[in-house]
């Protein structure tokens, strides 16, 4: 059955699921658009799908037909969409592989695009300290082009894993536009962990006491600093070929 | 005498330039906060001070005390600012150095922050396909973090500026993720210029064709594509280390 009134209880429970609040109570999230449900649909964590149109029913998932008008109401984009789906919010698993951390990354877009890349550079463990922005709004799930599916996000205490990492032999790489050293010249261990801090900030001074070495990408005089996600993608980059 | 009304002229044609159109009548484009204000004094740009505190005054440049209203009312950004000023365009200059041409760059965010990337690795000219995003769009201009007065930016049919690069001895990159060779094992020519191709669908097919050779970033076959502006600034880093 078709519903049509903003008051549906349903409408009222997907709508709550636009705040954070909601989401970590009930471990869902929205996703919006064709795109990012056939990823969500490869790693098996949707839940329910929400579309004005039938055409989107896929077997052995609940499907709720609405009015376009709902799909308005529930839909974060200024452009709207065609579909919405509640997705569960994804398992953390064991670090294991590249190892990237944020510290205290604010920006929605530039934590999707770290997503993207880390992925596009076989990052294998994201961490992402207890300050970075929520990995279930809206702006970083579509900034990452769905790919938050593709790699094991996990939010932690960055000190207390830094102990574990280095016990299983990982070097840990900080970055420091003022004492870090040439991007060019560092050569990465098997098992490294890359440390990105805060857009404004950078990193900590206590994490940057904790990294076996900083990094610096050297950059004209005329240019203050690299956007953050810039500036992981080239070390990823780098990571990569350097394997 | 303090501007208070919304109906001052002056009011009016700051207001104005909140449109291409208008921006391109007058030759003049808006900026905003102290960060772009301090570049924009830096190459003598600047026509007009807009502030409701006097102490953005500058030497030699008009200054116009307004209540935090008109501020509000021409700022763009969601989270205001605290001064305004009318810039004069920012003239063209020769093609010289390493050149980056955009075809059909569409989100004002990607070429802000792809100026951002190409002054940091000192590409000197950039030149926007015709159908690019307006230079002188806000976000843009926020998004490039005040580069825009750093290099050389230019707007041209493509075609016609390829013909003349070749005669000049230029060596031509076009990217593609399909065809295109392993960006590691690309050696740039002394004179290169790298053309990056539009969000969705990549570089015309007539451009290719045009193109000495094409380059593709290798990436992890669960990721469909980098985002523009981390591959144009992935490409822009490896020409500046071939240096």
């Amino acid at each position: 059955m078709k519903i049509e009134s903003i008051n549906n209880s349903k409408v009222k429970a997907w709508l709550k699921l636009q705040n954070k609040k909601y989401r970590d109570e009930e471990n869902l999230f929205l996703i919006e658009g064709e795109h990012l449900l056939k990823e969500a649909l490869k790693v098996n964590l949707v839940k329910e799908i929400i579309s004005s149109d039938i055409s989107f029913k896929v077997d052995g998932i609940p499907f709720y037909e609405v009015t376009p008008l709902i799909i308005k109401k529930i839909s974060m984009q200024v452009s709207g969409t065609n579909v919405i789906a509640v997705v569960k919010k994804i398992p953390e698993k064991e670090i294991l592989g590249n190892v990237c951390m944020l510290d205290n990354i604010q920006d929605p877009g530039n934590l999707g695009a770290i997503i993207r890349s880390a992925t596009a550079f076989n990052i294998d463990t994201l961490v992402l300290s207890l300050d970075t922005v929520d990995l279930y709004n809206e702006k970083v799930i579509r900034a990452s082009e769905g790919m938050i599916f593709h790699l094991n996000i996990i939010r932690r205490d960055l000190n207390n894993i830094i102990c574990d990492l280095k016990k299983k032999g990982y070097t840990i790489y900080g970055t420091d536009v003022n004492k870090g050293h040439d991007l060019k010249n560092i050569v990465f261990n098997e098992k490294s962990c890359i440390i990105i801090g805060n857009e404004g900030k950078g990193m900590s001074n206590t994490l940057k006491s904790s990294c076996h070495e900083l990094i610096n990408i050297v950059i004209s005089k005329d240019c203050e600093s690299l956007n953050a996600s810039v500036a992981s993608s080239i070390i990823f980059y780098e990571l990569d070929r350097s394997k």
